[in-house]
């Protein structure tokens, strides 16, 4: 990883050279998203984090569920907004422009998605997330039977709920590091 | 996973058979622990989610560190005590008994570390965690500065942090389900 | 009190003798409770003090009331687990263990008493206990109203206030000094 | 206590008659202050409780200590102003007003402490006693030792704590029970 | 403005001699206050300023509105209160006595507006300002909805707005430099 | 106004014409920005009431200041995002990537100014102008001397004050109303 910038406010010490499988997984990225994403770049000091992460992640958000995959970044947004992530509003920030091609609506994730117009469902999937986010010992079943009555399964709950709670994991990692997103974001899908 | 007690308030599909994997694992759980943990019964509903949960789960708490597998458990018990996360404080609140043999440590991290009277390096690594916790945002250099005089290096940081965000994570995931620990867990190592 | 350990982080002026009342009433506590309290050795050092703090204590969590001495317990520890407090979480949570019978109901008030499946009743006195913790200023009838409804009479109202306000100020004496519980809360009642 | 108005929004029996004791304390407070201090009233319901509680406070505010009368009632003052407790910050109010013979003290330690120019050892004691109010589980050593630097004997901090906390207490039973202060000390000593 | 005494904090050169408009002002202050309020002896080191800050003022507390003065004054209070302002609360505390001729209500609004049992109206207008004072962000359209059920227009709801809002300016502003009330305001109207 | 789409969730009777200073303004607005902001298409209900609020935030973010335009715009979005205002967060973060020709630090603005790495004067001037949004009754004189050790003079301390103070009102009344932006922000100076 000799000439890497460096992506975090820490001294890590990197390894030699990357795994045949991440440098493939790296090549698919820049292939697909057009860059590696920092984040990635962060865990690679480590083959086995790296691979952890990124197996967690892709289920996550790439995986079946009944939410879209829009529907799971703009939890991702709307989580990163109450926990003030620089690496993650800018990141998803921009997945939310892309994919629903609507950049107010990726403004709207990452400043105050209470103004964003959407419907009663996405409404409660955001509530709940952000409930979650910031008071999580006030769950009760009544948050359940809200999203319930909106339509979500429980299967979908879970989904929702691994959304909102892995971007409070990843918000703090990136906190935790001063992790720098790629510059490439900004621009996207404006 | 017939005759499973239910360990959340989520109705999830379950599968008729559990791979022979994660048959093997839960096996080795009940060898190791006396037990399988409810958080493992609770992701077995889809195999590819419990694979990257244990994956992620056991590098970050048992995989080699600066840091002690106690110190680990420390760091989970205080971010769950301030997030009033009953399952985790449950079954790590056991595992800084059994880690430590010393029951009143383990109470000390579930109801206030700060009264634990422990050594400057983990005060300041505890520090650091639940500040993560509670204003991810507000992390500065000067924080991680702060951990590199108690005597951690940037390594060890990335092990704080990653152990305070993981858990800032699963707190959510039990409190969003409602997740129930296994009650053996209240009597162990008092 | 030569040679009594010290109990809290002041160095305060100890009496060279209790007075016999005092002495009398350290040895029916040892009698019935097998121990004495190290709130009442922190008192001590003042005889007025010490009888104003237990003739307030003693009516108030023993005396008649519409509330069990269970459920005053229940509000101790709820409250005092908002505020963190390591004294009384210790001392009042194995009195919950102690009189329910129940220890995981005891872990459950000391971590997050949302979850500990209570009645209405019960979930509504602790409610209030908690949110008169939490933001006072924020009461009004209809949080009474809510008491009435769940059954309680407005003398009932009376002592789930007097109760919970007790403790807010205990769990302040006990964070200001550092008060430290007897070792053998710890063990009772698992 | 027939025909005596309804000092709090609770609906309790009241004794048919004063106990003597009462009755001459009452008639104490009328002599020395021209009211019955509408608290007193509310707790006349139950004489032990009454008892109880003027035991206590009439040691804690009028006992010996290193603490002037004037500073323990600053204390109660910016508390209730950190809970905006109506009927503690009327009372207290007033009597800070009357024994610092300063009405604008008396306003700002209802409004805020902080601009008051009071000198530094004052101004460390209220610092202690709100933060005490706020974040109880933040009290740590360096607090104390913040006193202490500020020329605080330990006995003076067990004073401050002990004040501080009671007025937790008191604030919390008026914001329960919507105790109303007597109409008198609006217009005292302004 | 020589010999003008200090009113904050800040050391801000002072206009040799005040605009004829200034004066003129100030004169008219005099005359119907019987003092030059403070905040405009701290404007007045800029005539521009000063010339902003009150025509913005006097249009939304003189102004024509659906809300009296005595409404738009409990705001300022109210919201005053939140945000703990000693200068606001000391002036408009003052004028809330005044144009009520209810003195304690004047002291309801500065402690806790919530004790105040003043009607359903009313009490719906502060709860609106004082969220939008607390949590701008999580206002509504169902907040918006409670004003008009309390019978307030789109317009009048424009007015509470503008009303908290400015408080919430002013207040900073105050804070920020420690403006001081004319000592006058704390005897008047009691 | 008629055909003028509506900006604000309230239903103001609109003027039946602006006033000619109005519509110059308006032109003149056109001209140079190429938009009317709609905070003034919102004020446009009243014309006096648009007239102080543009006189008001003219001078303050346009005048005679030790600050840059540039940090001033700096201020209103950090304040912005304390308060997670959307329509302040757009128009005032398109300003600062337009000021600055540099994208990226409007981002940093409206997510977390904390990474932006800027220097240690503007560093210090939004840790006052963010403390002051969020906990205006904690400033104190040292908050102000650390503006001063940065090296801004009392003057400019104003200007820090003043322009976080009118963001903190502006935030409110656009919240209050859900002002929505000019969708043209969104795209500018990316």
């Amino acid at each position: 990883m000799t000439g890497e910038k460096k992506v975090t406010a820490l001294d890590l010490e990197q390894l030699e050279k990357l795994s045949p499988e991440t440098e493939a997984y790296f090549r698919k990225c820049e292939e697909k998203l057009g860059l590696i994403p920092n984040v990635l770049v962060a865990y690679a000091f480590d083959d086995r984090k790296l691979r952890a992460f990124t197996d967690f992640y892709n289920d996550l958000m790439l995986g079946e569920s009944g939410l879209s995959k829009l529907e799971r970044e703009m939890i991702a947004v709307a989580v990163s907004s109450s926990n003030h992530c620089y690496y993650c509003l800018t990141a998803h920030g921009a997945s939310v422009r892309q994919l629903s091609g609507n950049p107010a609506l990726g403004e709207q994730m990452v400043m105050n998605y209470r103004v964003a117009g959407i419907d009663d469902r996405q409404k409660a999937m955001l509530d709940f997330a952000v409930k979650l986010t910031e008071t999580p010992d006030r769950i009760e079943e009544e948050d359940r039977e809200a999203l319930r009555e909106a339509g979500f399964s429980d299967r979908d709950i879970w989904d929702i709920a691994a959304t909102a709670s892995f971007f409070n994991m990843s918000n703090r990692m990136a906190a935790a590091t001063e992790m720098r997103p790629n510059d490439e974001y900004h621009a996207m899908a404006r």
